[in-house]
């Protein structure tokens, strides 16, 4: 049981985290803290908190769990607040999608890793944003991915994995660096094709125009083009490293088809195409 | 009304198109012509097809409508008995996923454009593929792109045209060349993208296992990486010059991305992400 829940943040995240925790009766209040009045009281008539405010300290003040779920590039500007504001026995978590950078933004501002502190994502969203888009079965069945440190204590760790796990989500942890590789590959590098290709169709010779013949397929790959942008150019730079590793890797793949089809490689193609097909299959089917 | 539709090759799309045939009742009987008696056969019991045969020549010797649906490289070599045995006056449709090179197949074995030829494309289908996967409404509300030569007779363009329509699906007409290229951009590319994405990923250091960590958005994106690889081969080879052309347009957008994360240009990445985000919502919203 967490006693006063903050959520900085009430986004597609915050808020189904808020939804989900309020829905296993797991708290006994969520306060809503963030910029924008008039979204907070959205939070606040949904149901989604039960009170909100502008003001970091306030918000913080007197909380049990406080978690972070802005893009981000926003984490480092909180902090400070965050520190002054938090009770010492408090437990902080986030839900950022690349965890290098928020360690990197928590060492700055604390000085040290705080033994209260536990980096964590949900492998889970939508390509809407915003509290309107917010639901509470968001995280059922989903992976969270926490990536302790060495300075957190067990206590923090296990509160957060409950919180989690009584929002429906399965939890497993795994290091730092290991996560930001792996989300690279599944998730960012994924969000920066489908950015490019609608981005080159839409710059094309056709113009937009071009998307009426787009069909079923074509949908269901561009989705992810339809996320929150500033979210994604804070992951995009938050974990550079990896992703340009990962580019990298692919675009040797592409080139690899692209002159496969030049030079009428048909068996070559072949093989390729139905080793991802047999990938595909076995792992997503 | 057709008398007698002869559908050479019982897949997803010839399938689907002869069970929309039937379910709109202008057809009085659909021959079902492939190589694999077994998969003919569950065609009959499934009441896709009402008799079935391996003999092209005697599969369309009385047919009043041929539809090639067969992957585009296996038409070449279907051709030249389609033409020995088809009446003078039936007409002749494919379902090909690029039509230079289908257009160009038919000129050579026929010796020049037949009059009663009118190529055709659906833009309809499933990461699914034979017989088993075919559905009536596969191409409710869908387009398909017919691209008459000028060599096409009206009252053939008309038949195909009809039978389309009855079949549910919303007809357009353009040039081979703007076919070609339209659906390199939407549809070609974005399976090359899937099947190398997937590929690479299975390909890395962490191999398979790394998709246990794949969300909800990887799923929608690779999808159309369980294609079939055989057709989709053949459609890289067959519309090769403008699928290059796409390509490298996009690599163009992909590296200017890969600067802007090396370089650290957050407005860059947000401006470019803002407008693909933009062109996808108003298109495909």
């Amino acid at each position: 049981m967490i006693g006063k829940l903050a959520i900085v943040g009430v986004g597609l995240i915050g808020g189904s985290l808020a939804r989900a925790a309020k829905r296993a009766g797991i708290v006994s209040e969520v306060v809503g803290i963030g910029r924008d009045d008039a979204s907070l009281q959205r939070g606040v008539e949904l149901g989604v908190i039960d009170r909100f405010t502008t003001d970091i300290g306030s918000g913080v003040a007197d909380a049990d769990m406080v978690v972070i779920a802005v893009p981000l590039a926003t984490i480092s500007k909180l902090l400070p607040q965050l520190k002054a504001s938090m009770p010492a026995d408090a437990v902080l978590t986030d839900v950022g999608s690349a965890k290098a950078s928020v360690v990197e933004d928590v060492r700055t501002v604390f000085g040290q890793i705080p033994a209260n502190f536990v980096p964590g994502h949900p492998i889970a969203g939508t390509e809407k944003s915003g509290v309107e888009a917010s639901f509470a079965e968001l995280f059922d069945n989903r992976r969270v991915i926490l990536t302790p440190l060495p300075e957190s204590a067990p206590e923090a760790i296990a509160k957060v994995r409950l919180l989690w796990e009584q929002a429906g989500a399965e939890v497993i942890e795994m290091g730092v660096e290991h996560h930001d590789e792996v989300l690279a590959a599944t998730s960012h590098l994924p969000h920066v094709l489908a950015y490019a290709l609608v981005d080159a169709l839409a710059r094309g010779e056709q113009g937009e125009e071009i998307f009426r013949y787009a069909a079923g397929g074509f949908r269901d790959f561009s989705r992810i083009a339809s996320s929150h942008p500033v979210m994604w150019r804070d992951i995009c730079l938050a974990n550079r490293g990896a992703i340009l590793k990962m580019l990298k890797h692919f675009t040797d793949d592409l080139n690899e088809i692209a002159d496969s089809i030049e030079k009428g490689d048909g068996d070559h193609l072949l093989e390729l195409f139905s080793r991802a097909k047999a990938a595909r299959d076995r792992y997503c089917g």
